[in-house]
């Protein structure tokens, strides 16, 4: 079982995304503020898992903030990790979870809401693994056996607290007895095809081949891949996608070739305030990402450069949403507010918890 | 001007692309074999370089033959040289060229056939930089003035003799005074578009902005790019073009988008004998062209990779193939047979020559 990210006594523990896969090392947040850092040079990235972070985040940052004044602290906190990074909606879905249960105990002594904000941030890990459990259940019968799938950035047990959201699905087809393979798309310029879904598909046992991001037309284009699933970083109410940029792309070829193309997101990456994906943040991040690999510079001094690391793929590309609640279609319209709707503790599969 | 390779008293003189934009040195090829090696290990890369270094590749080998048994030798070379490469067809057209020569001038002393061995292959390099100020002047009417010309992999002076093809449509329009400025795939793996075609605009003072491949359809989804313009290393009789992998998904994304997409190649591209472009044979390259970026592993040990060098984008995706003897566009199977049946000397932008 890999572990992105737990509470232990020292702090915050996240596996350093950075580092793999030459290193497997842990890097023990000690402050809201080392937590908010995390997020920001990404040793933690993907956005469930930028959730859990965030809501663990505030816990730590409550439980170090003097008793005095602490409304004022806590909005202070809730601000900064809120400042880290724009387009995954999950980041400020954590944040409003803790926010709300601060709204219902702040009156209670500051002990118990240290405690209270500790528990509900280790719970908000906890249902993340059930959560990418469900998706999984539901997804797997969407995946065609004996065909190969091909999946574009991590979406896997690294970018939430456990499972994976698109790699949940191939996982849940894999334990459902299916012989299935997938082709990773390296995912430039952080390369997270390459170092982290590549890893923990190896770590598994389950078949992986690493292709650079301009091969998938290529391969979709011969037949070889029998779908397309991703996850999400943001999706509007219209069910438009934002997701690590190149998805549009794949998105669009996986269309023109007839192969399905699914999205893997638990409900909190839905944003139902935005009418569609026109309005998502797209975060554009540093020139060195794409001048430099692993610290070597490749292209000439004084480069100019874009670097948006996400882009936004429209409805009409998306052959379903997997969510944990289950499967929708369009029109997202109706079909995502009547997922987002479910009770979960409905759901027989969360009975668990 | 870029010296991209050249014959002087000691042999054949290539700029390293491998070493670029790091260092600028130079590769002096002493033999056939040598010349062979520089093709397969990319120290010159590109269609029609290529076919310039096989024609030199031929006439070394000859300079340097044993006078008895020439035409086993001579034989023995061209097959060495042709088995370099296989998708670009410049490589096959340019031995095929000095063939035809050779069979004309064999009764010849040994010391006439080199010399007339050595005129061919300086001249076949005059001659590329000629057609490819003959393209440029025939793509750059197609270039929106104001706009952003998108190149995926490296169509200029590094992947011919000079001036280019793809770049060359983009130097020819900036000479007639049109205010363009061109966004370049970096175009992994090889990184052609990061390394060489930011190398050579900045060069010549031409705004140049470096994104990822997977960035492509963001940038002309988002309505930023006037036009694609790319070279090819093989065009089928119906159109189909062969070139750099990642080409399909452009020209998918182009299309989708409704931006023009051309392809810019001399004639000596074109490879009539074939029905479509499923007939063209696809390189595949190392694993450590993936997993490995400027020498350091970035994916897991033992990972499975796939490198497809080259895809072929179906003809319905093209705009128009700019030729140094003209413009054809659709229906490709007779405007690429007209354009081919042109007396190349009844131009008079050939005058010079």
């Amino acid at each position: 079982m890999i572990e992105t990210i737990q509470w232990n006594a020292d702090g915050v523990v996240m596996i350093d995304q950075t580092r793999l896969p030459a290193e497997e090392t842990y890097v023990t947040c000690r402050s809201y503020g080392e937590v908010a850092d995390a997020i920001r040079t990404m040793i933690i990235r993907g956005a469930p898992a930028i959730g859990v972070a965030a809501a663990m985040g505030v816990a730590i940052g409550i439980a170090q903030a003097a008793p005095a004044d602490l409304d004022a602290q806590f909005e202070r906190i809730c601000a900064e990790l809120a400042a880290t990074r724009p387009t995954a909606v999950n980041l400020f879905w954590g944040i409003e979870r803790m926010k709300q249960l601060y709204a219902s105990i702040r009156h209670l002594p500051v002990e118990q809401i240290r405690e209270r904000l500790i528990a509900e941030a280790k719970l908000v890990r906890e249902e993340d693994i059930e959560i990418n459990r469900a998706i999984g259940r539901h997804g797997a019968p969407l995946v065609p056996d004996g065909r190969t799938v091909l999946t574009h950035c991590n979406a896997g047990a690294l970018a939430t607290a456990g499972y994976g959201t698109a790699l949940g699905v191939v996982r849940a087809a894999v334990e459902a007895g299916k012989h299935i393979d997938v082709y990773a798309d390296e995912t430039r310029p952080f390369l997270q095809g390459a170092r982290l879904t590549v890893w923990e598909l190896q770590h598994d046992g389950i078949p992986a081949t690493l292709i650079t991001d301009n091969m998938a037309g290529y391969f979709l284009h011969a037949g070889k891949i029998g779908c397309v699933i991703v996850g999400a970083d943001r999706i509007a109410a219209n069910g438009d996608v934002a997701n690590k940029i190149g998805t549009y792309g794949v998105a669009v070829l996986a269309k023109e070739n007839n192969v399905p193309f699914y999205v893997a997101a638990p409900v909190s990456t839905l944003d139902l305030t935005l009418p569609d994906g026109t309005h998502i943040p797209i975060e554009e991040r540093g020139e060195a990402e794409v001048t430099h690999l692993q610290g070597i510079r490749v292209a000439p001094e004084g480069t100019a450069v874009r670097n948006p690391a996400f882009d936004v793929t429209p409805n009409r590309y998306v052959t379903a949403i997997i969510t944990e609640h289950g499967v929708a279609r369009a029109p997202y319209l109706e079909s995502l507010r009547e997922l987002d709707g479910r009770d979960r503790l409905d759901e027989p599969i969360l009975a668990g918890l």
